[in-house]
């Protein structure tokens, strides 16, 4: 373990651009000698369909406490310096990024280890939704590996069991928010 | 395969910073909903001794040669977008960036995955050497994954066997340059 174990977890709430360079490096200190970085962007088609963008929404108090029981669980496996993640609501456009993981560790298999490890994570068991607009309408998109969790369908090799939703997914294609435990979320 | 598929592969000879930014937009795509990195920095300690500076070597031509080999082996096995490495030769102080690897691609597996495959492909394969600078000497570094490869000890489940270089390797402290295959390289 390093000297200096520091976690950062933002949810940004304001539509605006995800700094790259702020969190890659809030990540970097001397002791480390590797970075790994995951950026996960709006990308402009899905299935067939043209994508305009993409609008994510969250319960932001409930998605902070399952992004940090992920990074405490990423340190009990790895051994990590730093931990940045930060992940965007409202409006993200065609090559635009909605979420981004950074991690430090002295040495490079734990940092992209644990790096894969969290985001995968925060797509099977963290409650941001998604919808996804194309040219011809718009739907609430469920995550798949969020309904293998819940269906109990495992999630390869690092399922850890930290889903934190029960019930049923719902994809509609109503813009109205209704219970978002219904929906499941995220790209990539 | 996405529309644009795209390589890019440098080696910074003048020990000029690597601007991260430059190739994670040179990946960056409305394609791909993916980016994954890896930065590998000089830490300010190995094994115990307070680490000043590195200073990385390398015969360019094979060096290009085996890295292009890297990322045309990792397009065969994943489904990528664009790839950028950058290495610096010179020297790299503490913290500061001596390797630099960018991936984009559809899908986050393929990116995490060959970002990975890459990174311990450089380190395993490329004729990059460094000296590490003490507080009290300075030694040029054999590479232990390289020399494994060499004595065909294996490499985990990445070894895809792109090691170009035979021969012994040897450890030595003196600063002057013998033959550069007799020394392995790089950190993290």
């Amino acid at each position: 373990m390093a000297d200096e174990e520091k976690t950062l977890i933002e949810i940004l709430e304001d539509s605006s651009l995800i700094d790259l360079n702020k969190y890659m490096n809030y990540v970097r200190n001397p002791q480390s000698g590797a970075i790994a970085t995951f950026d996960g962007t709006t990308r402009d088609t899905f299935e067939g369909k043209r994508v305009v963008e993409l609008r994510y929404e969250a319960y932001v108090p409930m998605a902070i406490r399952q992004l940090k029981s992920i990074c405490s669980s990423a340190r009990s496996d790895w051994n990590l310096d730093s931990i940045a993640v930060a992940h965007r609501l409202g409006t993200v456009p065609v090559g635009e990024s909605s979420v981004f993981v950074a991690v430090s560790a002295v040495h490079r298999s734990d940092a992209l280890d644990a790096c894969k490890y969290i985001i995968d994570e925060i797509k099977g068991s963290v409650p941001i939704w998604k919808k996804e607009v194309y040219e011809n309408g718009e739907v609430w998109k469920e995550n798949s590996e969020f309904v293998e969790r819940r269906l109990g369908l495992g999630f390869g090799a690092h399922d850890k069991g930290h889903g934190c939703c029960g019930g049923k997914v719902k994809v509609g294609d109503a813009e109205v928010a209704h219970d978002r435990e219904d929906r499941g979320g995220v790209e990539n």
